[in-house]
């Protein structure tokens, strides 16, 4: 890497062009997002069917996304794309910072995982017909996607263990198999899945996997019920359990080729470890306001409680990895913008590490000055602690990242 | 302290009385328990009206409790009583390990919290009538009960902060205030609550609380709902959330007089804690037990999944941190049988520091080998952490003990 | 702050000015500086008198200062200054980690502490005849100079209880009292000592304490032996134990005026905290160098100990552990850069908290993978170990720093 | 196990034969050991040739060694042997803690590694000549001894590794090899070394190794100098740094046999880790105590040390580790009187990757409390702490030791 190279990746300032955008984000969730938050999760809570969405539900969600796509706030996680929106993986990540500390505000820009991994992938590799088919009405906010790795039946941390299949028979692949814990696979308005299948048995362990579309109504793929996080399912987006028995997908619906399935995570990973490592500093933010807030308003033993015992040193450790958190992440974007993705992996592998763990750790510790109050409802805590923990499995758990960071250092030698 | 008393407090061995009760409870378990575990909750999650029980479910629980009933194994947790049945507390905790592992098994015995603490305190200062009124009926396993104690308002944790009120007016107490996370007090077969109110406001601080029985029946006792952790609600016994709204219960109901319910408190908490700890090791047993079981049987990257990376070493804390806790425990139980209750204080509030923390960290790391299913219903491990964790609140914070053995600490200077 | 300002914090790259003398710092350290540190020591170690140099050491030094010098690589730890050398923090962070690496880069290229701070305390604050008397012999590398700070028998964490007393009698300020810890004091060439002495103890708290120069040949100024870190004394430099006794400087001696002691201090201390910091990551980057280098070069069980249980997940976590320092201490040198000492003291206070803690966690892990030989003289390990954990304590306990930062969270709110 | 076997393990006391040897231990300790200790030491420091003793240390020494033989205080770590003064394990155990508190109180008693462990080995498999060569004078602490095991240029972590060759010419074995920390090796009164030597390298791995008895005055053994931990070499007694060269002893001087040098490690490895973990504990319990009274005698920001920030709830955990360290300690000493060294060697690995990584946190902890005077001569916390950090290696790494309990818990399953 050469010297200018090497300094650039220390420039971790926004762009000039991405400020107003920044702002305008910041005011359209004060503005058209957190009014409408308490009322959207209301109503679905009082439905019967818990695996729909309300239609007030969906038309409040939808002026929200109007508003932000007719301010210009439309899908710009996606970088360099022919669509033009896009912004900076480092632009990006301040913005996602915002994202993460309200529950609606990413879809209301179009900005929720898994489509903004699955419309990356497609804009990359998608032919044409792929694009016009999925990518188009994805970009629109018209339907929603799943991505398809995490298996039941083996330890799929270990990517080269994925033993659902995928047989050409035919112009047909005929898939057999199951997945797990697959986000918004409930969802009503998920309508197509990229799926990751063995379709080389034979080939060297990376070449075996493919990574292929199938829509959600593909004869076949039977949703077997939801997985659940500490008990919640998340109806009705959930995380599903998916059985595909003989599921058909046209020849076609194979993304850039058979066995370049590993090809495509490079692609499609990186950014989405490095938006919910963004989105979870938002959270860890969340928690260190929600940790001295009620650490101020109550007394025991004389004192209010932040200032007893350990918990103004949590503060000051909390703050600090925060901002260490921040900059890891702003680094790591920084470093997807100036190498690219590939080049850029270990650095996403350190804060993917790095940031989940942490901010389980300052949340946990928000929980514990609530008092049991922090594990209940009346609190964001115990819910944004289950999704933080599930996060040191999403998209490789932790110990596969350090192990990532580990070799990358051993390499150096 | 005496040499001989010193050296009564390290004989930690189950005495010979409870050696044949502590094989038959295991065989209990495993004959009586196990088998109905699984139908006892289907029966219970098929159910619509989830804030009842379905007969059914009653009905297999009647059948583990006579048979245990039949067996002699009743409502041993009750050290000294004159109804006889009781342990020492040392032999209890043996058996209250085996317990921790099986949900059912604490009721299936007539062993629960919080009824085994109330049970405890209306032995010791319930008047002729009140032990007849709702001891009886609570030894027979006949009804349940629930203790209020946590308010949503102030910080409970320093219980001087208690501010739900009982005026006497003629021959009634009026109470009035608010309680949450009322474990138990959402099922319909709980009948009585002990109350923790403030009494006597102008007393000094440690004279102003009283504690007094309400039954569950008592106009102006308004259950509000239930209160979460993770998400659970457990109904439906459930964690109320209850108000009193010029509740009025007879004068003659106020346990052991006015003003003397942080001399209560120290009659129920100390054996009350240490079965939650005895219990909550059972709970790592499990989750060690699962993780070496998952650890075996799942391959990646060419090796057992116990064999990569610290994960041998986990295996390894987990076990000496378990086998600690184990003699913490035991060693509590013989501070309470040898120097009674108020003296074994410092014990109690040691291993209630010591065992729900380091438990909740062996249940995350089980979790961790699990992958994403760790989260899952298909493993009681988050079910776990979420019991586990909250125990870090229940019966007293961490920090309150922590702030008790330090003080004792202190004090020996 | 405004968004310029806000934006300017996060533009982490060295100046185009800098790269040379970046350049040029490492050139000489692996040219003039690494060839001679073996001898150097070795001269020491062979030495009788043990509180002196010998004259062959001094030359060697001599010959890399004069290189220094002459390549213009000289003083430039002085941010802004008359004399012009002087470097921005951000880029003298980057240059300080090299220093950190090898244990005669500082004083080679004059930057050595506690001469540093001194020195920039003259620059700002002295008058012309200080300044000539004494930062013109250290901006010249002639002499050296201690800073007093610390006492034996106050908690002197809280700079308020600082004891020794200086009382005006006549033109002459008597100082008496004890500091304790004073490091460089025992170098024959130490000539002078800045001294924190309590002169106004009717005023409010904070007013009460002076700065004061103390030629080490004061009469009365005397040094009761060497205080020691691990069982070392770093003879012949030392960290002193002093003891005044009716030691008489003149009255003009006191700087920036009486009762302006604190004030001084946020001038000092703000710089020297971070260039501490920064030569501390120089010191990880070395243990995490060492622990891959060991790692790599032993087997055990059939595997290279590095491949074995936890080990390369540490190495991946002091990586990533070693990353995060060096964006916040970057940033914080920015801060400095960008708003002065005074607003950058949260910034400060937050590294100073992290990063000898964190590096102490990453040199213990190395001297583990090394086994008893990480103890040993063999091996750096042990000594930066000493030297980190010393680094816990000078200029501020990490618990201080915790309060400063922790405070400043409430101030948010 | 049978019952019976189990329900002994958890019977922890002291025997009523101990305790009046326990109180007798207590007494000499305070009476003849205490007083002289200071001295002794400052006699050392006062010495020109560090490397050998003052004959006025040795008189003090002797003093306190003839009063403890005197009173019978004399060789009890030896359980069950024909001698017949040994305790059992668990006995000792209540006596090596007290030990642990005084660094000169094992010798007086002739109870200090690795005399110990090296006597533990003469008396069970020694033949009758080696025992009236060394084991008698050794008995009657005439002499001192050392055990090489460890080795500079192998990870002998993993014994298999060790290199130091033994090969049998005409009725001599020739030693030629490196070993390395040796402690006591520099003893002038150290005469005879138990050392560990391949000596089958055609053998299966476990049966390559033998140890066999060298005089200190062999002739090709050369002591290169002394080992450091943490800057410190411990002169006279010392951490040798040892070569063989030709190194040439009499056939008979293997112990058991050829390639029985792992069997032997058995006996001996067990009871030494026991008694270091022992004395450990009470080095923990200085460390709290010095950290309760440091923190009770000073004062910062308006209140006592010990009630700001975290600080009493580390004395809270210090004492709960504390505690259940000397639970599990007493445990495991029990375990190896009941079920004999083999049987209890996981329980002995527990307590060796328990006990010192807990009290090096909690030195740590105490030092931190002390300020910089915590890392001084002043206090003996910085020495404990190279002492016990060093124990974390000796008798193998912690890792080892998890790796032992880690199996073992697998082999349960």
């Amino acid at each position: 890497m050469d010297d200018d190279t090497q300094s650039a990746l220390n420039d971790l300032r926004m762009s000039d062009k991405a400020r107003p955008l920044y702002e305008a984000v910041k005011r359209h969730i004060a503005e058209n997002v957190v009014p409408i938050t308490e009322e959207f999760f209301r109503l679905g809570e009082a439905r019967e069917d818990r695996w729909s969405w309300a239609p007030e539900q969906l038309a409040l969600l939808q002026t929200a996304k109007d508003k932000a796509k007719a301010a210009g706030l439309w899908n710009f996680f996606l970088p360099d794309a022919e669509t033009g929106e896009g912004l900076s993986n480092l632009d990006y990540a301040y913005i996602a910072t915002e994202l993460g500390k309200s529950p609606l505000a990413s879809e209301s820009l179009n900005c929720s995982a898994p489509d903004t991994g699955n419309m990356e992938v497609l804009e990359r590799v998608g032919t044409p017909e792929q694009k016009k088919q999925w990518l188009e009405p994805l970009l629109a906010g018209e339907i929603r996607s799943a991505y398809a790795m995490t298996e039941p039946n083996v330890a799929s941390s270990d990517a080269k263990n994925i033993s659902t299949t995928a047989v050409l028979e035919g112009n047909e692949w005929v898939i057999n198999g199951e997945k797990f814990y697959i986000s918004g696979a409930g969802d009503p308005r998920c309508k197509i899945m990229i799926c990751m299948v063995r379709t080389n048995p034979d080939a060297p362990p990376h070449g075996q996997q493919s990574q292929i579309l199938v829509p959600m109504d593909t004869p076949g793929l039977k949703i077997l019920g939801p997985m659940h996080i500490f008990g919640a399912d998340h109806a009705p987006a959930g995380h599903m359990h998916i059985k595909f028995e003989n599921a058909r997908v046209p020849r076609e619906n194979i993304l850039l080729g058979e066995g370049r399935g590993f090809e495509i995570s490079q692609v499609r990973l990186g950014p989405g470890r490095i938006h919910h490592c963004m989105r979870t500093i938002g959270k860890a933010e969340i928690a260190l306001d929600l940790m001295v807030k009620r650490g101020r308003s109550r007394e025991a033993f004389g004192r209010e409680l932040i200032m007893l015992g350990k918990n103004l040193e949590l503060v000051s450790r909390a703050r600090i990895e925060i901002e260490a958190m921040r900059l890891m992440v702003l680094k790591a974007a920084k470093a997807m913008d100036v190498l690219g993705n590939r080049e850029a992996r270990v650095w996403v592998s350190m804060v993917k590490a790095m940031v989940p763990e942490k901010t389980c750790r300052i949340l946990d510790e928000a929980i514990q000055i609530h008092g049991a109050a922090g594990l209940s409802k009346w609190f964001p805590l115990a819910e944004l602690y289950a999704d933080v923990r599930h996060l040191r499995f999403a998209d490789g758990p932790d110990e596969v990242h350090h192990m990532v960071v580990g070799r990358a250092e051993l390499n150096r030698h």
